[in-house]
């Protein structure tokens, strides 16, 4: 693990992001990661911040909203795409992802949420920020209809880039 | 004006943020610019998205939130380093910025709002999600003390890039 500055690979990482990235969050002894089609890197508040959204039904959301913390593993070249593939569609609360897929973890560098092996780039993020999805301020009608059909709206989590890598 | 991918000098953009770029809004008549050091870019619902965040206080906000659109030009050299002092410090309310620095305008390509000429790379938004911060969910105090210590809390602007370009 090679310590990046946070946006060494943005451009790499934003050419791959919807074919998916891996959000990984650790509560207590529960773990699990899940895809991620979306996200935003940037500086906010003066610090390199990594933006997410995951939907309140989510096995996610139950766990990131219980921690301060989270990390995202991004492939950049088509690897993982089976993984990326299964954890876009089964919950965490169903299966464990890691045994089903022999996924391999590679430990938090300056927190303790950990990363998916084999992946190229990393970032661990600290939650400083987050808030829920007001429906009323949505006003593009196409997202409205395309992604939130039975209302399940998202939340966001700012998460202060603690630490970039590259694997 | 060369159109690029949205992500395609975002490396060089983050480089830079802090140091100043332009945010430029325009309702009806009214045109202003303010310096922004912060920003971030990424995927949001599937499109390329610029997010800014605006505080209540500024003459900008008042403008903002009565168009759909936004555009953010970025001086990668350093160019322009009076010109964003200035805007950082002024309010459009008791001066006009293009008239008192020689500010020349690129007009919109797609949209009807111009870019700050004699920058690098513009990106011209369309307005799809906006938050006011909630500041309850604000769990950093440094942030807190540094950014809010008067609560001139911010809003969030999500900008669908419509364009982004190579001055």
């Amino acid at each position: 693990m090679q310590r990046i500055k946070f946006n060494e690979y943005q451009k790499e990482v934003m050419d791959v992001i919807g074919e998916g990235a891996l959000l990984t969050v650790k509560y207590g002894d529960k773990l699990n990661t899940m895809t991620i089609g979306w996200g935003s890197i940037g500086v906010i508040w003066g610090k390199p911040m990594f933006t997410v959204l995951v939907r309140h039904s989510r096995y996610t959301h139950k766990l990131i909203e219980n921690t301060d913390q989270f990390t995202v593993s991004v492939p950049l070249h088509g690897q993982l795409k089976e993984e990326t593939d299964y954890c876009g569609t089964k919950s965490g609360r169903d299966v464990n992802k890691f045994e089903e897929l022999g996924l391999e973890l590679i430990e938090g560098q300056e927190l303790n949420t950990p990363f998916i092996k084999n992946s190229d780039i990393h970032y661990e993020c600290k939650i400083v920020y987050k808030q829920d999805m007001n429906p009323d301020l949505l006003f593009d009608e196409d997202i409205r209809s395309k992604y939130y059909p039975q209302g399940d709206y998202h939340t966001v989590y700012y998460g202060n880039i603690i630490g970039a890598y590259k694997e």
